[in-house]
């Protein structure tokens, strides 16, 4: 295996294939990096078994030459060592070289590095994913349903399930919902998916994560194809493959009330500044509980108390209110959560009682939902 | 007490005085923030014991007003929730007032917190510095001194007195020394001090890297006062406190060479980036161990190799060489710290065989010098 590559070019699918690498695995070749050279380009492949990333760097794009000399082979390389190099090489194109007792060679300028490298014979082959089961939507869209709804998933092992967005696709709407049992995020969008439909598909909170840092914030599609255990998200130069999560979502719909007794239009920023307020004085308790009371004149009233540090009060003005009095405490870093996500200027929060679960949405519509559950103080 | 004061300027001294608070100290009152007003200004205190910090906010400054309302009196505070507090308040002012249960009020906008307070008589009365024994020095230069010299004081406590940077200030000269015994760093400056000399000052390197951090770069001059045990800086508004060392500081004077057999003169640049490279695979070893070796035609060779990764060899282009060839091993750590510091676009380096410490100065000047003791590699 012999090529000459654009060192910038390489240093991006390098970070990005990083992303799947981890130091702590049970199968030790999956600490490196898999490269494969290839006459119309390069990939790198690099996966933990639970994701798996693999970034192609073609020859030539757009007439700028991105890859030369190249004789086709491939090789596994340690992933510890090999961002690092690149990125410190001094000259803006680096030789990569890989000799008959798996020597890597890696030059530029006036600086050789030679690394023992690992047969990629050895290297566990991807599932191939069938992309029948597929359809495509703005790459920035879903970064964006993905930021409203994956801070929602558990963090607990103990209901795995939770751990996971459930991705549903029925009559041409897409869905993600995430719960940790103690609040709920949803987010519905519309989506020409032609026949395909599927449900309970639960993707891990954390390769969605790991997908979001990965991928642009550009208006180019990605394609989303499914099967039974494996969902892949693939754009021009980029296939992320991860696993599903095994097991039955709850079914969340029933938990969702419907009907409102209080309800409370408010900007969204002065809201989330006095709660963030007054959990200051919460962060020693385990729930960061704060207190929400309805006041006359549009105002309602934000407490926090911690009886050994002190305790905090503030009135906020809201734009109306419609319904019953209340007064409700709750998580200050659900609700903070909850309202950041919504990604409006004013939101609505439907009360049905102080021991009931409530919802916050923006004031015009309902493609974004945050659902919490209060906390019990008495 | 009670007062209002200008919110920009409370949090700009809240933050220097936390710097020598900390939540882990065996007096418990020193985990709080002392405040005292008084009618030309207000004072906040923190300390961990080896250091106290005092901010002094003046009633004026020219002509714009940052305290007002002042009722004198002072009360210590919980430091680990009023940071966060005073930045997260919603307007530009900020009133405060203790009431006779200690109670302190902390009003901003529609936003208010009660916190529990300490009584101010409990907190530990600071050492009083004479200020004769003080002499002054632009706050930049004396930053950079610091900056020059403080990370090669040693991390162990198996001899506490090289965790400090030696002052030393004789014959209208000023000198920081700091050594682990592996490698010294020493820096000159004339002082004009009039008839005051001392030596065996010695500051805590963890004292200097705080005071780094709160001096701002101005050329406004910094007042340094020292006793048998406490040096004090003083700038305008801000008092930083230190307990010095016991114990001699050991004579280093001796373990410098006034004679050299190899020197080199390279562009320092050139030199750091072959070196950082080359300590990408020594990053295993203890020692980050390079190999440096004299080469024809004005290159050097820098080499490491690491059995299990792989080997790295680059071919540097220096300025010049005088006197023998040479193979020499070094920390590449120690080296890379030591031309960082240099602050030169080009230096001298001069050994004296590879079994001897070698010293780095910029190509012209001995106001600065780093000096390095090879390793053993066979």
């Amino acid at each position: 295996m012999r090529f000459t590559i654009q060192r910038d070019k390489l240093i991006t699918s390098v970070q990005d294939v990083m992303k799947a690498i981890s130091s702590r695995t049970a199968i030790p070749i999956l600490t490196g990096m898999k490269i494969e050279a290839k006459q119309h380009g390069i990939t790198l492949t690099g996966s933990d078994s639970d994701i798996s990333i693999e970034s192609f760097i073609p020859t030539e794009k757009n007439g700028e030459i991105y890859v030369e000399n190249i004789e086709e082979g491939s090789i596994v390389i340690h992933a510890r060592y090999f961002p690092d190099i690149i990125r410190k090489l001094p000259e803006n194109t680096v030789q990569i070289e890989v000799d008959e007792q798996l020597q890597v060679t890696i030059r530029s300028g006036k600086a050789e590095f030679s690394l023992n490298g690992q047969d990629a014979d050895e290297y566990p082959l991807l599932p191939q994913v069938e992309t029948d089961n597929s359809f495509q939507m703005p790459t920035d869209l879903l970064k964006y349903m993905i930021k409203q709804t994956v801070f929602a998933v558990s963090s607990m092992e103990t209901r795995p399930i939770l751990t996971g967005v459930k991705f549903t696709l029925e009559k041409g709407k897409l869905n993600f919902t995430a719960t940790d049992s103690h609040r709920l995020a949803s987010r519905d969008v519309p989506i020409d998916a032609g026949e395909l439909e599927f449900s309970n598909v639960v993707v891990p909170g954390k390769s969605l994560n790991e997908l979001n840092k990965i991928l642009d914030d550009t208006e180019e599609m990605v394609e989303i194809s499914v099967t039974e255990n494996q969902i892949l998200f693939k754009t021009e130069h980029l296939n992320f493959l991860s696993r599903l999560l095994d097991g039955n979502y709850p079914e969340t719909s029933r938990l969702i009330p419907t009907q409102s007794k209080t309800t409370i239009f408010t900007k969204t920023k002065e809201l989330i500044q006095a709660i963030d307020r007054a959990a200051l004085l919460a962060k020693e308790d385990r729930n960061n509980v704060v207190r929400l009371t309805t006041l006359d004149n549009n105002m309602i009233e934000i407490m926090s108390n911690s009886p050994e540090i002190g305790h905090v009060t503030e009135e906020v003005p809201i734009q109306s209110m419609e319904g019953e009095e209340l007064k409700i405490s709750f998580s200050s870093k659900y609700v903070l959560e909850g309202l950041r996500a919504i990604h409006a200027d004013e939101v609505k929060i439907e009360f049905t009682g102080a021991m009931r679960p409530f919802i916050i949405k923006p004031i015009n519509g309902d493609e974004i939902l945050q659902l919490i559950l209060p906390v019990r103080t008495y």
